[in-house]
C-alpha cells in the first residue's frame, strides 16, 4: 500500500460542461478511485484548497504524488512549488501527467523549457512500449490505441530520460516520449502523456494500469540518508 | 516470492583449503542461504553438474540467476551460455558477483571486454551510494565498508550502466563502479563487485541487504510479449 | 579528414536487376563518394575479398567503419568479426546502417537479439530529431521525410542509447528509434535506419548530412591508453 | 575557433592575499590565458561590473560560458541566470567549474540540490578516466594526480549524467564524479570538479587539457530550430 495524493487544478470541470459530463467529480476523483482500488491509501487536493491541499502535513505523509494541471499553472503558488520539489528529491515519487509537462515543479525538477507541439484534433494515438523490460509497462501489450486524443510532438525539451518507455505515433505525422523515466533527489519521476479533460482516456483500462505501474516505480524504498556538507575522512 | 538459482563453478572451494575454511559448502550455499531465509524459492546449480545444472527446465523456472564463476570461465559450454543469454533477453534476471565480470554470459551481454584492473592485498574497499534512489541502494547507508578485499580498479571496460548504484574506492588509490544496473533485452542485469573466495564477504550483512534488494530488482514482472519480424500495418 | 571505410556485403546489387539499376557500383561507391566529396580518406570493402576486404592492415588504418548487409550477414566470417569488434574497443567508430542491426558486428556489439519489426510497402517515414543538441543532427532540420522507404518497427531490442538522436514515425502506424548513439570498449558506434537496396535512400542530402555527421562524430580522438590487469598500487 | 566567456566573480582574489597570490589577475585570467592560447575568441566577465558582464549582446555572442563561483553565488541577479538557462537551452555550452556545483544556474539547470561533501585539507585526488572514449578526455591519461585538493565527495545530488567522464578518488576514503556531462535544451553542460582558490589548480597543464577539451565539446554546432506550441499536421 503507498500513501498517494492526486493534485489536480480542478478548473476545466467546473467551468466547461463537456468536461463536466466526462469527469463530473473532477479528474482527480477518477485517477483517485482506480488507485484506491489498486489498494492504495489515496487523498486528493486540488488548487483551490488552502495551500493548495498540499501542506507540509500533506506532502510528509505522501509517497507518490500525482499532478493534473493545465489552464492554471501559473496560480500554483512558488513556496508549495518549492515544498513539492523539495519532498522529490526526499524521495517522494512524482507522476505528472499530460499538460502537467508545463506545471512549475516538473519545469522545475527537469530545468529545461518542457515545450513541445500540440495540435488538438482527436487523433489516434498509439504508444509503443520501447523498454519491455521496465516495471512501469508491466503487463501492458505491445501498444495502447486511443482513439481520440490531442496531439503532443517532438522536439519534447526535456532531459534524457533515464528510461525511456514508451513512445507514441499519432495519425498527424508526430512521435513523441510519452513514458519517461527520471530520478531527481533521491526521488523517482515518471511522466506520462495521455489524459485529457474531454476525452475520457482516465477511463481507459490499459492507461489506469500504466498509472499503477508507474505509482508502484516511484514509491519511495527505505531511502539512503545521506549526509551533505563539511565531514571528517573516513580515512 | 522469487524463483532464484545461484550458480556457482564451484571449484575453489574444493581444491584450497583456506577457501575451504570460508566456504566449507561452496559459495553458492551461502548465496541460496540468506536469499532462501529472504522468502526465495532458491536452488543452486554448479559447472560440474549436468549442463552445468542450468537446464532448459531450470532456467525456464528461474526468475533471476546468480552466477559466480573465477577459475573456470572457459570451461562452460557455449550452448549453456547462449541458453542464459536467451533467457535474459526473455526477461530472465541476471546478477553476477565480484570475478563473474568475466563470465561468459555477462561478457555476451555487454559487448565488451569486461577488462579491469585488479591486486590481491586485502586492502580497504569502501561502497558508496551514488544512487540513492534506486532499489537496489534500498534500506543501505552511505557507505559500506570492506575491511579486506581484492581490488578492482576502472577503466572497467563495460557499457555505461542504465544506473550506477554504488562506486568504491580502494586503500591503493583505484576507484571502481561497483554496482551498474543494465536492461538487456526484457532482462534486468545487476553487476555487483564484491565478494572473494577467501574474505568472507557473502557473510557481510550489508553485502547480502544489497543481493537481496538485487535479487528483488531484476526479477521479471508480467513481460509485454513481443512480436518480431514482418508484420501487417495498423494503419 | 578521417580514414573511412565503407564495407558492403554487394549482394543484391550483382543478383538483382532493380537494386543495380538504383546502385550500379554498389551502394558501397555512392557511400564512399560523398564521404569522399566531404574530404574524407575512404576505401571500400566487400564481402567476396580477401578476409572480406577487412584484414588486420585495413582495419589498424581505419578510424570509422559503415557497414551494409542484408543478405549475406551468415557469410561473414567469425574471425573478421572478431577484428571488427575488437578494434572497435580499441577506439575505432562504427556505423551500421539499415538492415546492419542484424550484421553479427553489431549484434556481438550489442550483446542483445537486435530484432525489430520490419515491411516493405513503400511506406512514407518521418525521422523527427528528439535530440537537437547532439553532434549528429547537427544542420539537420527538425524532421526528414521519406516517401517511400521499408518500415522498421519497435520494439528495437537493442539496450538503452547512451543518446538518442532520431525517432521515425511510418504511415503504416508504427515508430523506430531510428538513431541510436553508444559507446562500447572506447569506440563509438552510430546506428542509422534509413537505407534500402532499391530506394535511393542513400542519395538523399539530408541523409548524406546525417551520416557524415555520424562519421565525424564516431571518428575516434587521442583515445586513453588503458592498462588492464595487475596492477602495483598508486598509494 | 570558439567564442568563450570565462565568468568570475572575482571575490577571494581582491580580498583574500594568499588567493591573490596564486591568481593575482583572478582565476579568469588563468582560464582566458590558456582558451585563448589555444585558439579560441576569449573574453572574460565578472560579478561587479554592469549585469555582471553577461548582457544580451555578450551571451548572444558566446559559444561556450565557463562558470566559476564560490563566495557569491547568491549576489547574481536573477534576471542574468535566467538569460544563462535560455541561452544553454538555445545551445550554448556551459562548463561550471569546481564550486559552481552550487552556482544559480547550474543549479537551475539540473533541477536538484547540487549538494555534495566537502573538506579542506589539501588531500590528495585522482581523477581516473572511466570513459576513455568520450572527447573530453581525448588525450589525458588513465589518471590524473593532484597532490593538494579540496576534497568533494559522494553523495553529489545532481541528475544521472548523459555521460560520467571521470571519478575521483580522495586520500581521505571518499569518492566523487567529477567530470558529468549533460544536454539541457540544445546546449551541453559539462560540470568539472578540479579548481581552487588557493591551489593553482588551473595552472595544471592536464586540468587545462580537459577544460580544452570540455570548451571544444560544448561548442554548438548548426542547432536545429524547433518550432514549438500547436502546429498543422504533416499528414
Amino acid at each position: 500500500m503507498v500513501s498517494v495524493t492526486v493534485w489536480n487544478e480542478f478548473v476545466h470541470e467546473r467551468e466547461d460542461e463537456e468536461v463536466a459530463e466526462v469527469y463530473p467529480d473532477g479528474i482527480h476523483a477518477v485517477l483517485a478511485d482506480f488507485l484506491a482500488d489498486a489498494g492504495h491509501d489515496v487523498r486528493t487536493a486540488t488548487l483551490d484548497e488552502d495551500e493548495h491541499g498540499l501542506t507540509e502535513a500533506v506532502l510528509g505523509d505522501t509517497d507518490v504524488l500525482l499532478w493534473w494541471g493545465h489552464a492554471a499553472h501559473d496560480e500554483v503558488r512558488d513556496d508549495v512549488v518549492d515544498r513539492v520539489v523539495e519532498r522529490v528529491h526526499e524521495g517522494m515519487g512524482f507522476v505528472p501527467l499530460h499538460s502537467a509537462h508545463y506545471s512549475k515543479p516538473f519545469k522545475r525538477l527537469m530545468g529545461t523549457s518542457c515545450s513541445l507541439k500540440w495540435r488538438e484534433e482527436g487523433e489516434r494515438e498509439r504508444l509503443w512500449v520501447v523498454e519491455p523490460g521496465h516495471p512501469v509497462a508491466d503487463g501492458v501489450g505491445e501498444a495502447i490505441e486511443l482513439d481520440r486524443t490531442e496531439m503532443y510532438g517532438e522536439r519534447f525539451d526535456v532531459p534524457q530520460p533515464d528510461a525511456l518507455v514508451f513512445t507514441s505515433w499519432f495519425e498527424g505525422g508526430e512521435v513523441f516520449r510519452s513514458g519517461c523515466a527520471y530520478r531527481r533527489g533521491a526521488g523517482r519521476v515518471f511522466y506520462f502523456r495521455p489524459g485529457h479533460e474531454t476525452y475520457p482516456i482516465y477511463r481507459n483500462e490499459e492507461i489506469q494500469r500504466v498509472i499503477r505501474n508507474a505509482v508502484a516505480w516511484a514509491a519511495p524504498g527505505e531511502t539512503v540518508d545521506v549526509e551533505f556538507g563539511n565531514v571528517d575522512p573516513r580515512e
